[in-house]
């Protein structure tokens, strides 16, 4: 099953909001369809937004009165990751040959990131049991699996591959807050494959190396910058001080797709911030310990009496009518602080003073 | 309104789960509902449960038949804050005297508490103006307000004094996986007290300070060891982390009840983890990008059809059933990376040379 691709003329992707409940493939006839599925997450992760990039010009292409407005549309659906307007005008480059030569270029780029994923998963496999030696105990965060791909995956492709060779140590999977793909995606990757795994705040895993549990942190990429920064998802800078302080490597495995020596560093990134709704979300939840709230108490509460007060007007919901959220959905993390970088096609250890 | 107290015989305490859905009263008469309400954190914060276990014991020398079991009970409910402990021998320590005297002692420290925490105040306020100049923009990571001490507060008793002084500039609140204590009490608090502010996932705390955007880190204690290492909620190391590579203070704020010159150092404390379920409880948010999963995709999804897939039993809730997590409650925050300490009686500055 491949997370995107094209099938009897419209994009066929896996709605990745609805994991991991349920696996459900959803159908896009349209740019609009695809770009509104882009932009609430539904297909998500660089490698696999380059080739939705481009299947939608294949889209726009064969149906589109106006292709150029529908690529400029694919192109700014997101603005961090490099891959989806990579792709997209990668793709638009052939549309003066027609649909079918820009089909044929949007499906070269699905086959070339399949074949991607299964390079990184060997070399970033190798690479992890160079620096850690055998059977390392691995942290990652966000999911860079298969659903971040199109089959495969970039960081967890490595782990599952140290899983396949019976090489793997433990992985902790950082829940990866607001929109918890490493809980969700990651964790359901982890579990289907039979690997066996623990999901942790993200605010655990710099303590979590820090106590020795950790031998190395491995992760994805939005964008390679030119300097060596990495961006990717929030909390991932985090990681990258945790395993700094604690002298463990940090590891990027991530396509040459991802590869933008057009942005000379991180500073240079427009990051997206997704607004408070996703933040928000949180009151959601359950109350505090998992247990709903009950009048006058759980079980456990004493007599509830003329004693129990209930909010008057300035309390409770006034208090989150004035919340609001910064949320930025990914980071730079400084070239300093990453020990090497995996593609498809090299390594290159920036910790020995290689260059992108 | 006061966190927790004694009224009429018996103690009362906000009940933090409910927060800030409802703001509830609850009585407890025994000290096995007082136990209970200690462990599913219905009160919490070193403060508060210091005089939580000191007023248990003041319930058990009233009802129990076996005080001395109750004081173990009560310093035992949770491990990894010397408060609760503290509060309970200290209670205990009168109990050849009477239950008048038990009690009148642990009244004794919730009024300590009080006091301490007005001292911090003005203390903490004057530091943070003293290191970061005028209208300091701070980030302060779970609930340090008046719902973890008695009144008042400890860091965001610092943070609140700067708003009175009209000498705040901005706050954020990191939300504090798993149990948002951040998100739900901290937001409540401030927005009661009519300050402006934005809440952040905990990973991005790093990423804001690298940016630019916080002017110093403010938070509180459950344990400061002999060595100036400091245990505070899961998360805080890392957003101490994000300090010292941005150059800007990390300053705790806790009172002298929560220095403990017995332990060592941060390696010589139980850390508690609070098991797997509070951080599953993740699954039960609403689908990745807040929107519930509608069956054949939401109005944005293309047509259903008959590529639509359910799972099978290999899919979905088979992924969580392996799931399991690792739930540090705290961590630990190396000395050296601690500007300051506040305490109700001194300020000790780390970053000087000082000594707990």
């Amino acid at each position: 099953m491949r997370t995107i691709d094209w099938v009897d003329g419209a994009v066929e992707i896996i709605d990745q909001t609805a994991l991991p409940g349920r696996l459900t493939v959803l159908r896009l006839t349209t740019v609009e369809q695809l770009v509104t599925a882009i932009q609430r997450l539904a297909v998500r992760g660089a490698p696999a937004l380059g080739v939705a990039g481009a299947l939608g010009v294949a889209l726009a292409a064969r149906r589109s009165t106006d292709p150029a407005a529908a690529v400029r549309l694919l192109e700014t659906a997101r603005p961090t990751a490099v891959n989806l307007a990579w792709g997209a005008r990668r793709a638009a480059a052939r549309l003066p040959e027609g649909a079918e030569a820009v089909l044929a270029e949007a499906l070269a780029i699905r086959d070339e990131e399949i074949e991607a994923s299964a390079a990184m998963a060997t070399r970033g496999a190798d690479l992890l049991v160079e620096l850690c030696g055998a059977r390392p105990r691995l942290l990652t965060h966000c999911n860079t699996g298969a659903l971040a791909t199109v089959v495969g995956g970039t960081a967890l492709g490595a782990v599952l591959e140290l899983h396949r060779r019976d090489a793997l140590g433990t992985v902790v999977a950082s829940e990866t807050r607001p929109l918890l793909q490493g809980a969700r995606l990651t964790a359901w990757e982890l579990g289907r494959a039979g690997v066996t795994y623990r999901v942790a705040v993200d605010g655990a895993g710099p303590f979590l190396m820090a106590r020795g549990e950790v031998d190395a942190v491995v992760l994805g990429a939005d964008r390679i910058c030119a300097n060596g920064d990495v961006i990717n998802k929030i909390g991932s800078y985090a990681h990258a001080l945790g395993a700094h302080r604690a002298g463990i490597p940090f590891v990027v495995v991530a396509p040459e797709s991802t590869v933008d020596l057009a942005t000379p560093s991180g500073a240079d990134v427009e990051i997206e911030d997704r607004g408070a709704e996703e933040v928000l979300s949180a009151d959601r939840l359950p109350a505090l310990g998992g247990q709903p709230p009950v009048p006058g108490g759980g079980p456990d509460a004493g007599s509830a009496g003329p004693d129990d007060q209930s909010t008057g007007p300035d309390a409770g919901s006034a208090g989150w009518a004035t919340l609001d959220a910064v949320n930025p959905a990914f980071d730079v993390t400084p070239h300093e602080l990453v020990t090497a970088i995996v593609t498809d096609r090299r390594v290159i250890r920036l910790d020995r003073g290689e260059r992108v």
